[in-house]
C-alpha cells in the first residue's frame, strides 16, 4: 500500500484535533483511502502548549518541540513546501493576511493537495485559490469551511450532480443561533444573550464577524461559488446581524407563528441569484425556525429532488476536524484534482433585499383613529397585497402592530413607509422595521 | 472529452426518470463529471407508454418502440451486456428475482458499473453483488436505494471517514410516516391511516412490506453494511411494523412529550451491533419526532462530529433518479471502483431488544387497590429504575396507565409481566404494551 504524506500548519483546536484523529485511526484512514496515511510533520508556534490539549507526539513537531518564532515557523513552511514527499497540506492556521494567501498558493504551485477550514480566506479570495488548484490539478479540499462538520460541501459538489440547486438557506452561524435561541427561549435581551453566549464559550472576546453576520456571509459566498458557480466578491454580498433584534421581535414573530433567525439565503431566479445573510422570520413549518443553540443547519431546495436538509455541529474542534480529514481520505484515495469545480457562470448577483419575500412589518405611531386604515392604504397604493393586520398593543402609550404582506420587495416596503410620512409626517414613533418571511 | 455511455434495464417511474435527467442535464453533467455522459440504450417491455410521461425519444428503447417480450427484453439484455461500448448500466426493473441477480453478476462481470435503486436486492444479496463489484473494480451506486433523494450513503461513504459511526436512527418508509403521522395529528386509527396513503398513492396495493417494517429494515441492512462493514442476514434483522399502534398509544405517546415512529435503529455497542425496526417513542426534543408525513429522515451519532440529520424527499420518480444519476456523474468522473467499501468487520449483529433502551410500558389491568404498588414493584424486582408511573384513566371500566422506565432491556421487561402474572393472575387484562424510547 502506497503512502500518503500529511503535513498541518497550524495545530491549535482544529489543526491538533486533525492530528490527533489522523493518529487515532490510522488503520481504518488506511482501508477507507486504500493508502498509509502518515502524519509527517506539524507547524505550529507552540508545539508545548499544543502537543498536550490532544496528546501529539512532541517529535512530530518542526524544531523539535521548542516554540518558534515566526521566522522560524516561516522557514519550516518554505521546506515542506520543497518537500516532494508530502502529497497534502492541511492549513489550520487562519485569517485572510496576505503571507497566508501567497503560502497557500505556493504549496498548490507546489502540486501538493490542500485542505483547509478558513472560511474568510476562501470567502474573500477563493477565486484566485479554486483557480490555483486546478491549474495544477490538486484538490482543494474545504468540507470544514461550511458549517464544520455538515457534509453541505460534498452533498453540493457530488450528490446533487444529477439534479440543479435552486436555493439555500442556512443557519450557518452558531453564535448568532445561540444568542437569538436564549432571547427565544428566556425572553432575554441581546446584549444579556451575548454575554451568555461568550460565557459559553461560542462567542470570540470581539464578536463583530458573528453578531454582524460577517461570519455566515463568508460561508455563504463559498456555497454560492460551489452551487452556482459565481464568482462573486465578498464585499458585494449584502449582510446584516442580529445586533438590532429587540426582545419585542421575537415576542411578535411567535404571535405570527415564527421564529427569528439568522438566514444565509441565496435563490436562483431567471439567470440570477439574489442573496444575502439577514435576520428572517421563519415559519414553524419550516425546520429551520426549530433549530436551536449553536446548532446549524442548510436547507438545499433542488429542482429534482425538492427540499433537503443538513443539521449538525457548525463548530467545535474534533467535529470540524473530522470534516478534514475525510477530505484528506478522498484526496489520498481519488486525487488529483477531486471534487467538482463548477463551470463558471454568467449569473448576476443582487441584493435579496430586491428579491419578493412576504414581509413582517411592525410600525410604532401615535395611537389615534383612523392609523390602521392610513398605514394600510399607503401599502396598497404600492401593490402591496395584506394578508394579515394584526397585535395592536396598547400597552404602551404608542400604537404597536404588525402587517403580515404578501410578497414584495424592500423597495416597495420603502416606498410605503415614505407615503406614510408624507400624508401624516408624525405619525411613525420610530422607524418601522421590516422582516422578510421564510416559509 | 471522453464518452462514458449508459444503458437503462427498465424504465418505469424511476427509471424513466434517469433517462429525463440525463437528457435534461447533458451540458451540465459533462462539466461535473468531464466526460459526456451518453444515454445509449433503454430496454423496457412497454416503451410505448414509458417513452410518454417523460418525453424520451422512442428511438433510444431497443425493439424500435414496440412492447418486448420477457424473452425480447432479455435478448436486448445479453446484448447490451456483450457491448464493450457501454460504460454503466443503470439497474431499475427491481425485485429479488435469481434472473435479476445473476443479470446484474453479468454486468458486473463484464467490467461495467452497475447504478441501482433497488434495497431489496442489496439488502438480502448485497454480499455477492458488492463483492463481485469490488473483484472487477467497477462500481455499484446505490445512493438512490436507501431514503430516495437524501444523500446519505455518500455522507457516510465518503463523509464520515474521518470519523467513526456510532450509531443510526431513521425514518426511512415514508408510508408508515404518513400513515402515524394521520394517526397522529388527525386522531384517526391505523386502518383509516392506510387507507388515505394508498388514496394519495403512497402505499402499494400490497402495502404489506411496508407497513410490516420490511421496506425500512431493507434499507437499514444496507445502511449497516456500509457503516459498520458487517455483512448480514437480511433475515436475522429484527423488523416489527406499524400495524398494531392503536390511537391510544398515539395519545399515550403526545403526554409523555413523545411522537411515535417506525424507526430504524442500529448501535455499535462492544463489538457488537444491536440493530431492529421497530415503532419507538421518539422525545420531541428528538428532531425526528418533527418529521411528518411521507418524509424521511436519518440521524446519525459520530464518535468525533456528534449527532447529524439528513431529511428529505424518500421517494418519488425524479427524486430517486437524482441521486441514480449523481452516482453515475460519479463513476464517470472517478471510476474505477469508487465509493467506499468497508472492511468486512466481525462485529456480531444482535436484535436491538436485548439493548438498554428506557420503556413505555403500558398497562391494562382491574380497576382495584394495590394494583400500581404491586405493578410497580414487580418491575423494581427485576432491577428497573421506574423514572414515572403515569396517566392513570379510569375512563373504561379498566385501569390503564403507563409507566416510563430508566434504561432496561425487553427482556428484564418480559420477566416483570410474568412476575405480574404469578403474584395476581387475573390482574392484567390485556398484554402489556412495551415501545422503547428514543432519546
Amino acid at each position: 500500500m502506497k503512502t500518503f504524506n500529511v503535513a498541518i500548519f497550524g495545530a491549535g483546536t482544529v489543526g491538533g484535533a486533525v492530528a490527533k484523529i489522523l493518529l487515532d485511526l490510522e488503520n481504518a484512514l488506511a482501508d477507507r483511502s486504500t493508502r498509509i496515511i502518515k502524519l509527517k510533520n506539524i507547524v505550529d508556534l507552540f508545539p508545548g502548549k499544543n502537543s498536550e490539549r490532544y496528546n501529539i507526539p512532541i517529535n512530530l513537531f518542526c524544531g523539535g518541540g521548542k516554540d518558534l518564532t515566526r521566522e522560524e515557523a516561516s522557514k519550516f513552511i518554505s521546506e515542506i513546501i520543497e518537500d516532494k514527499g508530502i502529497d497534502l497540506v492541511v492549513e489550520t492556521i487562519g485569517g485572510t493576511s496576505d503571507y497566508l494567501l501567497s503560502m497557500i498558493l505556493k504549496v498548490l504551485n507546489a502540486r501538493k493537495h490542500v485542505v483547509t477550514a478558513n472560511k474568510a480566506m476562501l470567502a474573500e479570495r477563493g477565486d484566485v485559490i479554486f483557480k490555483t488548484a486546478k491549474e495544477n490539478n490538486v484538490t482543494l479540499g474545504c468540507e470544514a469551511s461550511v458549517c464544520g462538520a455538515i457534509p453541505i460541501i460534498k452533498a453540493i459538489r457530488e450528490s446533487f450532480t444529477g439534479d440543479e440547486v435552486l436555493e439555500i438557506s442556512g443557519i450557518m452561524n452558531g453564535t448568532s443561533n445561540y444568542i437569538l435561541s436564549k432571547m427565544e427561549l428566556e425572553g432575554i435581551d441581546f446584549k444579556s444573550g451575548l454575554k451568555m453566549a461568550q460565557k459559553a464559550g461560542f462567542a470570540e472576546a470581539d464578536p463583530t464577524l458573528d453578531i454582524t453576520g460577517g461570519d455566515a456571509a463568508h460561508k455563504l459566498a463559498i456555497l454560492i461559488r460551489l452551487a452556482f458557480g459565481k464568482e462573486i466578491n465578498y464585499s458585494d454580498l449584502a449582510k446584516e446581524g442580529i445586533q438590532n433584534i429587540e426582545t419585542e421581535d421575537i415576542e411578535f414573530a411567535n404571535e405570527m407563528d415564527c421564529t427569528i433567525k439568522l438566514i444565509c439565503h441565496a435563490k436562483k431566479v431567471d439567470g440570477k441569484i439574489f442573496a444575502a445573510v439577514k435576520p428572517m422570520m421563519v415559519k414553524h413549518g419550516n425546520f429551520l425556525s426549530h433549530v436551536h443553540g449553536a446548532t446549524n443547519c442548510v436547507e438545499v431546495i433542488n429542482k429534482y429532488s425538492g427540499r433537503h436538509y443538513f443539521m449538525g455541529a457548525g463548530a467545535g474542534g474534533l467535529e470540524t476536524a473530522s470534516a478534514i480529514v475525510a477530505d484528506i481520505v478522498f484526496a489520498a484515495r481519488y486525487g488529483p484534482n477531486v471534487g467538482n469545480t463548477p463551470a463558471s457562470s454568467q449569473l448576476e448577483l443582487i441584493d435579496a433585499n430586491h428579491c419578493e419575500f412576504p414581509y413582517n412589518i411592525t410600525f410604532s405611531t401615535e395611537d389615534c383613529p383612523g392609523v390602521t386604515g392610513l398605514v394600510a392604504t399607503a401599502i396598497g397604493e404600492q401593490k402591496i397585497n395584506i394578508d394579515t393586520v394584526s397585535h395592536n398593543r396598547r400597552n404602551k402609550k404608542n400604537a404597536v402592530f404588525s402587517v403580515e404582506t404578501m410578497p414584495c420587495t424592500m423597495d416597495q416596503i420603502k416606498s410605503a413607509i415614505a407615503l406614510i410620512r408624507k400624508k401624516s409626517p408624525d405619525l411613525l414613533v420610530d422607524e418601522p422595521k421590516a422582516i422578510p418571511i421564510l416559509l
